[in-house]
């Protein structure tokens, strides 16, 4: 019998990072897709790249769209600073919706391979700011994609799977450690320089470093 | 008072055309959207830049992805040939989410210019076959348009608004006819030539040149 397959969005950060090891895991053909959005953080894509190579996926495809165009976010819009320290609200890193936009293009990817599971890496706990990454929004996007598809009007009911989306930083670190994905390839940091090294100071970097310390694991990142 | 900001979805076919003039004849300042998703018929993006300049939009932008890398549509994949007649079901000219890809870039660009309504030309009378053109699609993607996006968690409702989704073919030219919509500029062939003039046997064509037929208007269409 041949295994299932399922779309993982993978932005080579920690936690699509362990996403991916948790589909995986779970014996499932991952097809990773990366979305080159035009964010700050190229660096993310290169280390989408290694953390892929490294899992062993079955394919993996980069779709680059011009987000930065729209604007809107300090990680699309090079006018707006990332901010260096928590900020009350939802985050000017927000990026208008963005998991609207990958999921949408991962159902389409989706729907041509047949896969039925799709992999996020959405986070309530940390990032509580982001609307899109909420399970209410997880819920009703699962709910779109049926009624979306050809392959939902032909009886396929998809899976928006968030494994993450209750889990802290150090929970995150710990799952992903028991299943061996090396979190030295990866890349968290809004700011990271083109080596892939992080600044240490923005909200990315700050929760990573938290949940090291936390989930009392070494801290692999590589700062500037 | 300022007018209210729309979104507007052109493609450069006659639906999309008439939607925007409906956008336009409610007094909204439109904000048109064009989407290059590695189409068969670039053709309809030269006419979409003609419909827009035609109609004084306040402002357009074309975003490029790269949903020919995805294939299974013979509208995005080359090895598909275009049906030169009625198929039963849903047509090979189905492009895996579509929609959902395009509203979703939409919404994106509306929550950043602040448009609360978002419109696009789908139509569930012809077209039956698309799962995206249906009225519970749309529905489900306003309900997910709220909970995706900051707008929404700060109390904005957005309107995905289908003005065509249940007219005839004859009803929307009809319609855009009463509203000045120049025919001549727009394409709906899926397999136009590179001056953008129309096979007139693909599905596209037959639904189009019985539509001006039925509404008793003459055809301006230019085919090959």
């Amino acid at each position: 019998m041949s295994r299932q397959k399922a779309v993982v969005l993978v932005s080579g950060g920690l936690d699509s990072a362990t996403t991916l090891a948790i589909a995986r895991d779970e014996d499932f053909d991952c097809y990773a897709l990366s979305v080159d959005y035009g964010q700050r953080h190229l660096a993310e894509l290169d280390a989408a790249r290694r953390v892929i190579q490294q899992s062993g996926a079955a394919g993996h495809r980069v779709m680059r769209i011009d987000m930065a165009g729209i604007g809107g976010s300090a990680l699309t819009d090079f006018s707006i600073d990332v901010p260096q320290a928590k900020t009350p609200g939802i985050p000017v890193t927000y990026v208008p919706a963005r998991n609207t936009i990958l999921l949408a293009l991962a159902l389409g990817w989706a729907e041509v391979i047949e896969a039925h599971d799709i992999f996020i890496g959405v986070n309530a706990v940390d990032y509580s700011g982001y609307p899109d990454c909420r399970p209410e929004f997880v819920a009703a996007f699962q709910q779109l994609a049926t009624l979306a598809t050809r392959a939902g009007v032909q009886g396929v009911r998809f899976a928006i799977r968030a494994p993450l989306i209750e889990l802290t930083k150090a929970d995150i670190i710990r799952k992903g450690t028991e299943l061996e994905v090396d979190y030295s390839l990866t890349v968290s940091c809004y700011s990271a320089d083109a080596q892939g090294r992080a600044c240490g100071a923005c909200d990315a970097c700050r929760l990573r470093r938290a949940g090291f310390a936390a989930a009392g694991i070494p801290d692999p990142t590589r700062y500037c």
